[in-house]
């Protein structure tokens, strides 16, 4: 656990810098606007330990690296996500010294990422020879002009008289830092001085992978006018220069505007016309009215999800900036995308897609956005079924298998234990359906092509099964958990369990589909007299001794203790331990049956829940970021108030306080919708099975009040919860009955309703 | 299965050449003489599909590729046989035309890898425009004069007037095939004109893994004169030119000699200076007279080892390639090597040691070579204790893990479940200490050294084992078996066997060990004790009712079928089959339990090994070269005559035949002593327990008669077996009893025992 940013419900912001601290403070750092995004590097440039990185949504590469021996049936290519061309660059020298905090002198350095506008602030005052300048620069990326970021220096002479030299870059020669011997995935298509422009391809590959050109376009501003400055090229490379002298008490601001265009929306050749149209919309409007442009629309975003904590400002700022980071990587605006696990944060992960869409993110879009944003999220898997049915076919399986990680719908990841082994993805990604149909009420999406998603995946499971004469029963062999400190092994009680869930549900709801959908998926009666036999006789582990269900196979073979017997040095083990001794230890890396018992939340008794509960929790190391909001809303379902509130701080605040040691990697976007399920879920117990919407609200001890909003089939709710009292406003909607701590109680909009806590 | 080359008891030859089998050839007629080799690539040059690769003894790079997820404990590199500087290349043109058989028009190919005297030729008729031109090319690597290569050809015009024109090249700008983007691991330190030099070197590494240097020198040769040609040189590469008419009749001979120093030999500033007095030396002699010298030391080698059989010269051909092979890539004259899985024939699998050294070519070695060549198998081990310790608190755990693949002990290779739990491999490593002991005699190495060897891996074993309360037995999880295609399993019962063998041998061998090793071991009483109770009570999976043990956990649980219920066409399954449906199927890749028994043979009852063949072997799908050999002698042992000859017959020709479809790559080195083991401790039954020398013969019904010569504790010992008598005949040294059939038969030297068949 570090703390590297100070506590403020709004802002994260530090006065310090520490250099060993860099990477940390540039994921903490990163913006986006679900177009694109970077990591906080600096404009004019740093030589010390950092990571640059820029991003693109939706821009990628295939890359053919191998190494070691290779397995039959594996991916052609590792999805990566590109490090695309960087256009912050600043590069500024004050009297011939260049600019560089890792050299240079310089004091009073602020830093700000002001959550409520998206808005990134940074000053400092550099010491020169005889010289002191202040330096302030602003950056934004619109969330209303996608293709626009908007960056603006201002010096200010303190002392002395300084000639300072900007040199504001386009650069295309990027690299991936994960590159092995600095392969260059990006290759040139020419430089246009007079346009200030740069256009850049992917290279080519020979897995029908669409290349992507992307033109970047750069223009100057001083004081709102605009100016040009000295330009020159080299290969995938821009410049251009403004110099300036200032006395003592002068100031200069420049303002670099940016465009980017890719071929993902405008083909090659009208990127260079199209750029030019959108750089002079952006350059219509000053700085100014750009930024308020952009910060009413994050207002917007803010008025339906905020969510609000008096008392306990590190748990207001954690909460904050896990949305703020969620919006800024995905709003819902362009369909062809989904949540990256790093977004715009960082280069790890490769794959743009994950399961985590569908188990973290669509069950707190259903409440914060618009319906149509999550519908878009399953069509999303809709449109990449082709990419399922190839994946199973690799693996030799019948129906569709939807990929670990994926940027097209194949897969695109190559260990063999999570590409081929971790298939319950299989169940939970249609399990969204069922979330979305029983959150929205609407059946329009299950009933046609959602069954095709159902049929799809139930075949998957169907063959992918085997009968055990030994047991009589249908088993799993050879799959990976959640829980992937486990790998291979048999009848993993979550993924068995979530099988047969898949099958019951696509039989349930096989009747009910459209006619058109029917035809569609063709399904036999007698696959369907199959798949209710595995789905009736799937083994399902249990240790009736215990009470508790089997992670797996042989799990009480091994030597069981809780996480407290591991030496507080050798944690995360993931950064101490081998894999070997990790597999073999008794340590759940995140939850696996009490994923299940949370899924599945109203299939379980409160004793069974309980004992799976206290069995498996002792023995779980939280080390993946998916972890903890799980097991704190169960534990608030359980009624261990004090276990609930120490994991959901430990998701809110997992990257704000860097608690898995990774954080310099890049944020871990999407596990941030857990400290937001922890609370609402979890702290106000909203559970929405069955047509109701219930709560059982409690409030943390130490915090004064809470309260968030939920949009709950077109109704906009707001629950408020404090020591006292627990208050439901209707502000938006009709009427509706909501259940709370059992009690039914009836909105109507415009009013509240108070009931004691 | 696909035999492109000519059966003849003698000779590997063809009159053939088709291009899409050309990478199959190149394999097939690869030669080497333990310090370097090269594939039966064309000295003219083919720009058809073919796998160009020269390789160096000892030479190699750690390459730090990585891709995709990485886990933390994986070895820092991988560890890569380099494809080294290519010294064969002979570019020829006629009257212009640039000669290479993937374009031009020829006919009368033929190609021979002489076996008797290790001499690899070829012959064409080129047909020109008006021109005929017949070329005979003959290439060998001294075994003398291991630095040396040399390379003839002979143009003959049968037709036409031609020019011809020679360019003898070296060339260090090559590149290993498995590299992803091309990179180069060679680096060139110069090239020297009248000395007709290049100098390469590895480039630098972080990993404090020497740099390796290389020079190669080539002077040509005509009509055994020494000849100046045209030089010219360019980074890494020197090319020399010569240039003659000849007019129908005529002919022209070429000689190219090649000297190759490196710095594992001789330092960089004393390379030139050796390669000038090495190829003086070559230079002293003809061409013919060194390959006169070449060929009596093969002689030598062969009357020690050579196999006959009469009557089947397809099994003749194929125990002579085999030996040939193995004996062209280690003959045990540099202690600092080891047997590498592909030899000098491919760059496949990476690393110079794994397992198949001691499981597979020391039990050969003992019988066909002088004892000090075994020993230095041993001491190589020894040699690389450090990397052993090392490698096992890369995991975690105490003692010492000997790698599964490396060059320096240090483990080099990167799947978790080979290198972190194929770890078998750490018993059957110091299992040929029990092995050379038992043969041998000589207990001087268990003594002393060996034990430094025992206790380093009992130590392992002692922390790798855990205490399952549920068994009350002592467990080993997450191993990998012989038979990778089961990953990450449960006690695996060879695993578990093994480690139970070695505590109990380390624990037998300790009393009896010299004082300074028992010093430097310092095993206290109470480790003795703990390794005792380990021994006693680990774990063995059995199945009563079947009377077989379990291969692992769980094991019948699987949907168990024959292999003979796999379509034809989906075999070999590695190819056909996901790694996902592989591992789940019960098709087990190469001898697991049965491994056991053939190492363990006198402890199991002639009920269970049968039991135990008959359940395994039908679900073995032999896609490891290393199984056919093993299941061929436990069939012969348990009169399955039939299974016995079949197997033979895939593992004596297993590359001859391209039984595995893989041979393209490489041929199987280190299993190819299976053919030996299958003949000698298969159909003539040898054993060699308890101090006794047994041997238990048959004869394959096709064959005429068959016979050996061992050498065993100062005897050279010929086995003669035809289907009426049984021969032995002591060639040399004392008198000594062995048993044949139960029989005790004393031998005299220089007479011949006879008993019937």
């Amino acid at each position: 656990m570090k703390r590297i940013f100070e506590v403020d419900p709004w802002r994260v912001e530090t006065h310090q810098f520490n250099q060993e601290d860099k990477r940390l403070q540039e994921s903490m750092t990163a913006i986006g606007n679900d177009y694109m995004g970077m990591r906080g590097n600096f404009e004019e440039g740093y030589s010390g330990d950092t990571l640059q990185g820029t991003y693109l949504a939706g821009v990628w590469f295939p890359d053919k690296t191998r190494v070691g021996w290779w397995k039959n049936g594996y991916p052609k290519y590792f999805g990566k996500s590109l490090n695309a061309p960087s256009f912050i660059g600043i590069g500024i020298t004050v009297n011939g010294e260049k600019l560089d905090l890792a050299k240079v002198k310089f004091s009073d350095f602020y830093l700000s990422l002001d959550m409520h506008q998206g808005l990134l602030s940074r000053s400092f005052v550099y010491h020169g020879h005889d010289v002191d300048v202040k330096f302030e620069f602003e950056r934004f990326l619109h969330i209303n002009l996608k293709e626009a970021a908007l960056i603006k220096v201002k010096a200010t002479v303190l002392k002395g008289h300084a000639k300072i030299d900007f040199d504001s870059t386009l650069d295309g020669t990027i690299v991936n830092e994960d590159s092995n011997y600095d392969e260059h995935f990006w290759m040139s298509l020419g430089e246009n001085d007079s346009d200030r422009t740069i256009q850049v391809k992917t290279k080519p590959n020979p897995y029908k992978v669409p290349q992507f050109t992307v033109l970047l376009k750069e223009g100057l501003r001083h004081d709102n006018e605009k100016i040009e400055g000295r330009v020159s090229t080299e290969e995938a490379k821009l410049s251009e220069k403004v110099s300036v002298e200032l006395e003592e008490g002068q100031s200069y601001d420049l303002e670099k505007d940016v465009i980017v265009v890719t071929s993902r929306d405008v083909e090659d050749a009208n990127q260079l016309a199209k750029a030019n149209e959108l750089m002079e919309k952006l350059q219509s409007k000053s700085f100014d009215e750009n930024l308020a442009d952009h910060t009413a629309s994050w207002q917007k975003r803010w008025s339906k999800s905020d969510v609000v904590i008096a008392g306990d400002d590190a748990a207001q700022q954690g909460i904050r900036f896990n949305i703020l980071q969620l919006f800024m990587t995905y709003y819902g605006e362009d369909k062809r995308l989904n949540v990256g696990p790093k977004g715009f944060t960082g280069e790890k992960y490769g794959g743009a897609t994950y399961w985590d869409t569908e188990a973290y993110i669509v069950p707190m879009y259903l409440s914060v956005t618009d319906p149509a944003v999550t519908r878009a999220l399953l069509q999303y898997r809709h449109d990449q079924l082709a990419g399922a049915y190839h994946n199973a076919a690799q693996q030799g399986l019948k129906g569709a298998l939807f990929p670990m990680v994926t940027f097209n719908g194949i897969e695109c990841h190559n260990e063999w234990e999570i590409t081929f082994e971790e298939i319950h993805r299989n169940a939970d990604i249609p399990f969204a359906i069922y979330q979305y149909t029983n959150y929205t009420g609407d059946e329009s999406y299950v009933k046609n092509e959602g069954m095709d998603v159902l049929v799809g995946t139930a075949r998957f499971w169907a063959d992918r099964v085997h009968f055990s004469k030994l047991r009589n029963k249908y088993v799993l062999h050879g799959v990976t958990g959640p829980n992937e400190y486990e790998n291979n092994v048999n009848n993993n009680w979550f993924t068995n369990t979530m099988a047969k869930w898949l099958l019951e549900y696509t039989l349930e709801r096989l009747p009910k589909a459209t006619k058109e959908a029917q035809v569609r998926v063709n399904v036999s009666d007698e696959e369907k007299a199959h798949w209710k036999d595995i789905a009736d006789n799937m083994y399902l582990g249990e240790d009736k001794k215990r009470g508790i269900f089997l992670q797996q196979d042989d799990f009480l073979d091994k030597d069981i203790r809780p996480v407290s017997t591991i030496p507080e040095n050798e944690r995360p083990i993931n950064q101490h331990w081998s894999w070997d001794k990790i597999l073999r230890s008794p340590f759940i890396k995140q939850a696996d049956v009490l994923q299940g018992i949370y899924f599945l939340n109203d299939r379980y008794t409160k004793e069974q829940k309980e004992k799976n509960f206290d069995f498996y929790e002792p023995l779980t190391v939280h080390e993946s970021s998916l972890s903890p909001s799980i097991h704190s809303i169960l534990a608030a379902e359980l009624g261990k108030k004090e276990k609930a509130v120490e994991l959901y701080e430990r998701t809110a605040r997992l990257d704000l306080d860097n608690y898995n040691n990774d954080t310099s990697d890049g944020l871990h976007i999407t596990s941030m919708s857990g400290s937001w399920l922890a609370i609402v879920q979890g702290f106000a117990g909203m559970r929405y099975d069955h047509d109701q919407l219930k709560f059982n609200p409690f409030i943390p001890k130490n915090w004064d009040h809470y309260s968030f909003k939920i949009n709950y089939r077109g109704r906009l709710i707001e629950v408020y919860v404090d020591h006292q009292e627990i208050k439901l406003t209707l502000i938006e909607g009709q009427t509706i009955d909501v259940w709370v701590k059992g009690e039914k109680v009836t909105l109507k909009k415009g009013e509240s309703k108070c009931l004691k806590a």
